[in-house]
This record gives C-alpha cells, structure tokens and sequence, in this order.
C-alpha cells in the first residue's frame, strides 16, 4: 500500500503499521463508532510528528491523533480514514521538580503514572479523570480532563504551564514555560487544550504541581431523598467548605450497586453522597467531623467518616463501583456528562424520572455534584441489534438535552464533542460560535487535516 | 469634527465625548505612556458596542476598549488614536446566585465591589489584583488579572464561566455559560481572557464563585537573609500547606518601609514573609500555629501571627505600603512583574543585587512568592527628564529580562505585554507563536481595528 510505503520511507518500518490487528485497535476508543485507518504511525519524538504533518499537510491525508484510546465520546475515531497517530509510545516523564513544582512529560504518560511519580517527591497533580490508571496526559490535554477533584482543583487546563505543539503544516509551537503565572501574550495554551484533536498535536506538556496535601478525610451519608442529598450540597457550600471532591448518586444507582456488591454492602437510600477533604491531617480530621454535625440536621439514614488514604479508598470504592454495577446490569449503558447549574440538581433527578416514565429506560445519574456535573446514563437494551430502541433512546436524548440546556446547562461537562455529541452541537452553540471556531480551525488547519470530520471544518 | 458627528449620529451625544478633559481621561493608564484618542464612546450597552464596532471596522478607525484604566503596562492607550472606548458605565452586577455559585456583571463593575456584594451572600470571588478597588472586572478578563491569592486560587481565567463579547465587525459572541464545567467546543473563553482588548470586547461575564471561607489568619516573619526566606518558602510547600497567599519582600523594600513608616513599625530584617491561610476557624488557627513552630526552625529574628480580618489585615497593612514606600523614596519606580520558576528566587534576589551594584540603581524586589512571580522595581531619579537616565534603565531591563528568560521564566507574569513590555516582545516568544498569534489576530480582527499598535498585527 503507497501510503504505508511512503511513510515508512520517511519515518522507518518501526515507527508504522498496517497490521491488520494494530488498524483494529487504532480503530475506536471506549464509545461504540469504530472507523479503520489506513494506517497507524507510531511516533517516538517530536521530529516523527513534524515530518508526518508536514508531509500529510501536503498531500491533504486526514490525520487523527490519539492518546490511550480512553476517551468516552469517540473523539480519536479517524472517521475519514487516513493516517492514525499514536503519541503512545512518547511516555517518558522528562523532570519533576520539586523547587519549581513542575513536570515536564510527553504525551503518552499515563496520568495516575504521573500522579505516583509526583507523590515520592510530596507534589500533586490533581486532575483525576476516573481512567486515570489508562488514559494519557496527552488524551486529558486534549479533553481538557476533569474528575472529581476538579471541585477543588480545576481541570486539566489548570496545571498545564507550557506545550510543545506540532501544527497541522509540521511547524512546532514552543508556548508557555516552567512558571506558575505567565501574561505574555494570548493563551495559545488554553486554545489547544481541549481542542480534541483538532488544531495541534501536543509533543511534550510543562505541568504545575502542588504541594502534596498530607492528609484526607471522607464523609459518606445516605439519604431518604434526592432533594435531601441536594440540599446537603448547598449546605456544605454555606459553611465554606470546599470539598476536594463531593460526589452524588440517586436510587437507580443505588439500586444497581445492591444488585451487583449485595445490599449489605451497597448504601441504603434514594440518594448517597461522597464528600473528600484533603490538607494537613488536624484540620481535616476536625472538618469531617464537623461536617458530619452538619448533615445530622438533615437526618441521613447513615453516615460514616473516614480518614486516610485506606479507609478513604474504601468508600470511594462503592463509588467507583457504580459504574460496573450499572454495567453489570446486561443493559447498555449511555453515559450522558451533561452538566446543570448546581442549584438545578434536583430538577435534574427529577425530570431523568420523568423520562424514565416517559420513554421506559431506567436511568441512572450519579456524578459530580459540586459542580452540577452529572453522568446521566441511560439504560437501554438491545441499544446496538434494534434500530427503534436507538431511535428512541435518541429521542430521550433530546429531550434531556434540550431541558439541560434550557437551565442554562451544557451538554458536555468534561467528555467533550466528539462524535457522541455531534449531533447536539448546533443546539449547544450559537452560530457565532461555529462562526469563531470554523475561524481558528481555518487559521491553524486550513487543509483540514487533523481529526477531520468532527465538530468543525476548515472553509478554505 | 466629523468622526464625532457620525458617532453622535449613531450612539447619541450622551455617550461620546470630545471635550478636553475627558480626552485627556482616556489617553493613559496607570504607565506613563500616553496618546489622546479623537473621541471617546461611553457605551451603556452591547448594543452599543456593536453598533460602533460594526461603524468602525468598516471604515477601519482604531478602536481602543479600557475598563477603569487601572493597568501597570499602556494596554489601553490609544498609540494609533481613534476611538477610546470607555465600558465603565457598563458597572451593573445583574445577578449574585448562591444555589449555583455564579455571578452575572457588566464589564465596568469594580472588582472590590462585586467581592463585597458577594461576601454578602457567604461567596468568594478570589482574584485580588492591588488595585481592586479601582480596577474593573473588564480590565481585569482583558489582562487575566493575578494577585496573591491566585497561589491558592488561580487567576481571572479560572473564574470565567461564560462571556458575551463583541466582535471585530460587531457580531455578538455569546460562548460558555453557567455551569461550572463546559466541555462545549474549543476553549473561545480562554482566547479572550488576558488578549489585552486585541480580539474583542467582552460586554458580560458569568463569573464561578466559591464558597465564603469562614476565616483567615496570617503569618509575618522575618530573615537575616533572603535566601533564608525563599527557604522557609519551600519548607511550607514540603509541609503540604497550600497557602492563599505567599508575599516576600527584600532587604531594600524593608529600608524603604522602615524610613517612610518609621523603623519602629517595619519589619527587621534583610527579608520578610507573609503567609496567609483562609477556611475552617479551627484549621486555620491550628494551621497558622504549626507553620509558626515550622519556620522557627529556620530562625526567623521576629514573627507574628493573627487571626481574623481584623489582625490580617493590620499584618498586610505593611505589605500594602511597600509600594507607597518606595515611591515616597521620590525616585521613579519602574515595577517589573517578571516571574521566575520558584527555586529561582534566591537566584534572582542575588541578581538584582548585582545590576544594583552595576548600574547604580537601587532594585526593590517584592510580590508573589509561592509563584515566582516578583516585582522587580528599579528607582531611578530623573527617568522621565533624563534620557541617558532612561537609556542606562532600560540596558539594565535588557540585562535583567534576558537572565529571567534563560532561567526559563517570563517577562511578565500578570500585567501583560501592552507597551511596557512590547521592546522584549520579540525576546520573550518563539517565531512560531508570533506567527500563531498573528494568524489568530488576522482570524478575528482582519482590519486590524481592535487596540492596533500593540503586540500583535492583523496580517491582512
């Protein structure tokens, strides 16, 4: 095949693959559309990357870069075939510097790989996208990843501090640096973290990190009622806590994780909330506790406090449990991270029932309370053999998308577009939006090479 | 005068002006460069500035958007005339939302006044630029302002949730929204905060508030040296502590303080620390505490703590008057807000020393800490009359900015570029990001209309 030969000749036989199997895995991510590359590149520096856009650029061949593949909306699906470019094996981390509080790491470090490498030295990198023992910093820049920490912390975005950039012509972009503030002109790094693919290919990421916080604490309560969990948010808010996490699930999701651990170990109640705390160990020893005071006044079914990270880790892990448990239930499960403003999260739960009445799916919300950040998953059968049910699953869809945004909420609040979103994306943006983005796509990717056949093209 | 006539014509004679004074008004900010528009336009709303925009991006008038006029760096002088214009009346806050967390304001709302009006209603709006209570927040998202507490909290970028900005040819972008996270697209918010009035003019913001910490409590200490201090700076990040606000300050900035307070209220000392903590009332005082017993180790010659906005603020009262002290020194003092990688900080207090021995000049070196983001100011008599004086200046900036840029820090770590700093420009980014940035400006401004003369040109 010319291309394969072609890009052999420019980069060397190890560095490309049209095995049948390695076109296979370059095919998808964790969504279900699939489309086979012609050819996967395995780049192992920033000069690999720079030849291959420049001769791509030339010839006009569709381009999709990827990271680990962990993305949940099918964002690295090279839909218009092409080249697929794997930044995996670029995973060194290059430095970690405890006097500067940086890192400097390619793309295809794996982020929890980063986080542990950043605990032996007492420095932190919060981001905590639930793939993070899988998924890539470089993934996380592109979908400017959040999590549960960013409540506290900030997404990806927060703690990126400079960028090596290859542009869609093969020019490298050297933007920001190693300190912690930085006003010199515009924030080229802001445009290129989470634009998915789009508009440059990230080669190595000057990352800022924080004092390690020494202690944690967790709080978990049960709750007769939604409306009781949500209220219980507001008033952790009152008292001026800010959580590093404060995490929510509503009957459905509980329900599912009695089925799958037992009920003797899933919560009981309609509704269950996760609140973290982090910082040095006499403060949040007493925080929890006084935090635990404050939701007696709501009369929870239960709770129970935790400190450190093992006892932690058992809470957290009924939470990180709910996914599987949904899983677990044989239906399939369409997770929606839509986000509301947070004084809507009961009109949330209250209007997923509605669907759920209305269209006869269970659905499942469970999420990022504190920031109004919600995974709606609804459960559906049969969702890949029978057109109707994807038809009507579609149509709940639009619904749930046209309330969230009526309230001011936003379709995606950590995912990103992709192609999951793509048919919700004129809904989610005002034509001068797509007017300002279709301007920046043209002014760094006027060929239309990178990632093309997602949310915007180049109109060169 | 013509241009007056058709703005008249256009926005009515209340909102534009000619009149000497008000001319003068809007020539300048808070640097001593200036240039007096043609005319100045108050707009009272978004339809105003898109009127006017549309008015002058067909004729290709220089329009020069300022907030307050607060800025450190000639952003918003008008250097090619034109129209100035003026948001300040634009000052309504339309809405403080505590269920979720947000703010609505106009771009002329003074930054103190929105933090008062949400305190009101136990929410946090952190950014804390010196000037807040002459700045707006306008200014503010223009230059993606810092300030002290951005250690802790981040600048102006990660409270910006949503923004209506007015384009070039006066269409009307409204992106982000509500939420506290948004996935929605590329990062459009992030492209005009900090872009210096060169992109757009934002007309509204939604602004992300916290939750009020209910206390505060402060440490000052003082050091034999400075490199004991930059030390004890380290010791508190080792410790996990993430304070919300970490202020050193020089041997020459503490002799300026003691001659213009008198050197009973001064701190000792060759340098000094101010440590703020902010949450819980128990962590706090525990906190403070624990750092006090933790820099006694490195044997401070006098510390003090307090607890309450009360005693705080009396502690910060000294950190407040460093900059009036050494312009009482009756010298001109040219504050350079450089930044450096953290572990540079003794580095730098040992440079400055050296271009003060050089070039005769006394060099005050105070600011941010915990970021490395100092103001280096040199004070020098006779800048503005002297021109061997401002040459002889400007050699030892060249020096000094070059040294900050190898240690792999930036010219300018929260005033921006503007004038002030448009000589390093060139200096301070690659090739590449020139291009970027003028592929970006020709993107969206093509006339060139927006705050010309500054950074960066349309290359249309």
């Amino acid at each position: 095949m010319a291309l394969a030969k072609d890009l052999t000749k420019l980069l060397g036989a190890d560095r490309v693959s049209i095995a049948t199997d390695t076109l296979a895995a370059h095919a998808a991510d964790r969504w279900f559309a699939s489309r086979t590359p012609e050819v996967v590149v395995f780049a192992e520096s920033t000069d690999d990357v720079s030849k291959l856009l420049k001769f791509a650029n030339r010839r006009g061949i569709p381009v999709t870069p990827r990271g680990a593949g962990y993305g949940y909306v099918g964002g690295c699906v090279p839909v218009q075939g092409g080249i697929a470019l794997s930044l995996a094996r670029m995973k060194r981390i290059k430095e970690i510097n405890f006097a500067d509080a940086v890192s400097v790491v390619e793309p295809g470090v794996i982020t929890a790989d980063l986080q542990n490498a950043a605990r032996k030295k007492r420095l932190f990198y919060p981001p905590d996208p639930a793939s993070m023992k899988d998924c890539s910093i470089g993934g996380n820049i592109a979908t400017n990843a959040g999590g549960p920490r960013c409540l506290k912390y900030g997404v990806t975005r927060h703690y990126v501090l400079g960028l090596e950039v290859v542009l869609a012509d093969g020019r490298v972009l050297r933007t920001g640096g190693r300190t912690h503030k930085n006003k010199t002109g515009f924030d080229l790094i802001g445009m290129f973290v989470g634009s998915e693919g789009l508009l440059g290919v990230v080669t190595e990421a000057t990352l800022r990190l924080l004092p390690l916080p020494p202690a944690r604490a967790t709080l978990s309560a049960s709750f007769r009622t939604f409306r009781q969990a949500a209220q219980a948010v507001q008033e952790i808010f009152a008292a001026g806590f800010l959580p590093s996490a404060l995490e929510i699930a509503d009957a459905f999701t509980l329900e599912a994780a009695g089925e799958h651990l037992g009920q003797r170990l899933a919560p009981k109640g309609s509704a269950h909330l996760l609140v973290d705390l982090d910082g040095q160990a006499e403060s949040v020893t007493a925080e929890v506790h006084s935090l635990a005071r404050l939701l007696e006044k709501l009369k929870p079914i239960g709770a129970r406090t935790a400190l450190g990270e093992v006892e932690c880790e058992e809470l957290w892990n009924l939470r990180r449990a709910f996914s599987q448990s949904l899983k677990a239930t044989g239906l399939t499960k369409l997770n929606e991270d839509i986000a509301v403003p947070r004084g809507r999260l009961t009109d949330l739960a209250l209007f997923a029932e509605r669907l759920r009445k209305k269209y006869g799916y269970p659905i499942a919300c469970f999420g990022h309370a504190g920031d109004g950040n919600i995974h709606v998953n609804i459960m559906a059968a049969n969702y890949h053999t029978d057109k109707k049910v994807a038809k009507k699953v579609g149509a709940a869809l639009d619904e749930l998308f046209a309330q969230v945004l009526a309230w001011g909420g936003v379709i995606t609040g950590e995912h990103g577009i992709g192609l999951a979103k793509q048919r919700w994306w004129n809904q989610a943006t005002t034509p001068v939006s797509r007017e300002v983005h279709a301007a920046l796509k043209t002014a760094l990717d006027p060929r239309g090479i990178l990632n093309p056949g997602k949310f915007v093209a180049s109109t060169k």
